[in-house]
């Protein structure tokens, strides 16, 4: 082992270590995710990181793009050519036909897979993150259509959000496809008008409106318009829900090809903040690529990295609390065994303990407990032993408590 | 989009899929993971899956073999060459030099990463598992040694395992430095003594011995000799915390170069499950790759596969059961804004609750519920709606009762 050349200590490029205060946010994020989605019904499936590339460049030719220019796609050992997944929409369509006939109608699955993406680094995006996915199969209603954007909806409120903080813009594929048959475009031009809204809020209005007409397309095609009758149902349904910060955005048409209705994003309202928290939409012809019939679905998703943001800016994120309640500190190191045996009474109580072994001197066993912001302090002296009962200190207010060993627990399950 | 060639539902080689019941059982060991890991004052990190790969290749010649043949490497678009970890223990090590003057000692961590190698997959070994790792740095006390084997004894019984289950075998590194030191080996023989050793439980009793004499290495002194001084102290601090199912085994001395002090494996006494579930050791240098002096440390690891075959065969997973309560069904169509409203009021009241939108016949919509296993269906019919009166059928008993809708989830939470 060579000490001479030291290795650095930083991480790969454009990924986070989590130490235990981000570790603990991003746990927050998730049981979040994880006990509202089974609270409207969701059930989890999850995947391995790991897929066949094949699997994203069947989508079509613009995720080839995507395929050979943004993922973490390499051959194998044996040859393979795998990827990294960008996003779960393809792996779920994957596993959802695999079982297609064993699986029951309408099916309501959720996941919280990492996702990987090479592109460089920037606010909101990085190339590892964490990304909650809720999908409805089998059914072609509106009212699940409103039912995902309403879950998605209560997911934001789930973070202490109101209805002021976000707004709901629903768009349409349908109508998409209505403007390109009307214009006479072929895939590569309707391809180019997709990329070019999808991009709308990322540019200047004179730009937008340049390309619009380099394009070929009348602005008052992509502005004006009557609602789409699956928008105008999806709003109903949603105003029954009590949902009442949604409305038809016709610009709305997200970046991937395969949505074929509603396309929807979740719109941040905080002027430091410009941008979609969530997205998603329906796909009716996605488990097509597998082979029998096609089988209908709508789904979202929403980053880590972007709920924190939205958190962040609204001084949403809850304060940081190690699980560690109480802090075994040990007068000399020849009393170790008794405090680990002390520790471990308090643990079959329930309490959750951490131990000292006595190789530093008590006052700096009881600054990490406090560094740790351990809340409270039980010093094992001889003392202690010999009388049984022993003081239990808060760190915060200084205060001390005296109880006997076999009752110490009461003191924290009180 | 293509419709001629169907995509493979397969996964990649080696990796699962995880359906709901699969979930279930994942989520369950993690939660027992972090639940007891949390109990025993342990806080919880995370990192990246990627690295850059010099992380690994720096702990010693044996692991560029395992970096040149068992891992995922590969170079990324910009260059760099970057490994998917196959274990956490280097990672901890960069993440705790890094921020090493800020972390208080003993510092106690725990993290449930996903580790990838490339192996020819088999039973308890796949391309991708999830692995719980706990480590306890800047202590050399032989009561954190003895505190860490207490806490891998009880993650065992937290699924349900009795000491008779299992065994806990602790070895010595210090015990074979010193006969290397006794028979004259280099590094290159050491290494081939270490590997021998760690290979001996996977193959007969006479192939070990005749690799043994090949080596230059009396029986004699694998086998024999006093209890080395850190075994001794760690067994007494056990028998302190009433474990009595462990031993010293001089044989037992873990794959991994860096270890540096007692070494243990947890062994299933199961005769269908010859193997360890857990493994860990001292390992007091690994931080000075980083520059610095060194920092003590100790950990373990166990993966969920082995934890899962190690319950299996006990019989030890618990029974599926999905998260959802209750199945609001639909007697027609044009009532799926009142089913999504009704959905709504159980979910407000904290009942986990999945809806229809009556796309399909009552009957249909009652068997999905069955066949996802949710315990309740409540009908939503205009009797209902008007009477305002709802029924509640238990769909394993038959059962119904009536509820007013605005009692409905006093039911579920009584």
């Amino acid at each position: 082992m060579s000490k001479k050349n030291t290795l650095s200590t930083e991480s790969y490029k454009g990924v986070r270590d989590f130490y235990p205060e981000d570790q603990a946010l991003l746990n927050y994020i998730i049981a979040t995710w994880r006990t509202t989605a089974e609270r409207w019904g969701f059930v989890e499936y999850h995947a391995s990181i790991l897929e066949p590339s094949e699997l994203y460049k069947a989508k079509g030719a613009d995720n080839e793009e995507i395929i050979s220019e943004q993922t973490y796609t390499f051959e194998d050992r044996g040859g393979r050519e795998v990827t990294l997944r960008p996003e779960m929409t393809p792996t779920v369509a994957r596993m959802v036909a695999q079982r297609r006939r064993e699986l029951g109608y309408p099916l309501r699955w959720y996941s919280i897979p990492n996702c990987f993406r090479y592109e460089r680094p920037q606010r909101g995006r990085l190339r590892e993150f964490w990304q909650f996915n809720a999908d409805i199969f089998g059914s072609r209603s509106s009212a699940s259509d409103a039912e995902i954007i309403a879950f998605a909806a209560a997911l934001m409120r789930a973070f202490g959000a109101t209805e002021g903080d976000f707004e709901i813009r629903i768009g349409s594929r349908t109508h998409l496809d209505e403007i390109c048959q009307e214009l006479g475009f072929d895939d590569a031009k309707k391809k180019a008008l997709l990329a070019l809204l999808d991009r709308k809020n990322k540019m200047p209005v004179a730009d937008f409106a340049r390309a619009a007409g380099d394009l070929g397309v009348p602005l008052s095609l992509l502005e004006g318009g009557k609602v789409p009758k699956e928008v105008a149902e999806a709003l109903s349904f949603l105003e029954g829900l009590g949902v009442s910060n949604a409305r038809y955005d016709p610009t709305i048409v997200r970046g991937f090809t395969y949505y074929t209705g509603i396309v929807f994003e979740i719109f941040d309202t905080h002027p430091d903040n410009n941008r979609a928290v969530m997205g998603g939409g329906r796909y009716d012809n996605l488990t097509e690529l597998f082979g029998g019939d096609p089988l209908p679905g709508i789904g979202f998703a929403v980053s880590d990295e972007v709920m924190r943001i939205f958190m962040d800016v609204r001084g949403l994120i809850p304060q940081y609390l190690p699980p560690t309640k109480v802090y075994v500190a040990v007068a000399e190191e020849s009393l170790a065994g008794e405090a680990l045996q002390l520790a471990n009474e308090l643990r079959s109580a329930g309490i959750a303990t951490a131990v000292d072994y006595g190789e530093r001197k008590l006052g700096d066993q009881i600054k990490i407990a406090s560094k740790h912001r351990i809340p409270f302090v039980i010093v094992v002296g001889q003392n202690e032993i010999t009388s049984g009962t022993f003081s239990i200190k808060n760190l915060d207010t200084g205060e001390e408590v005296s109880y006997e060993r076999s009752r110490l627990a009461d003191f924290f399950n009180a």
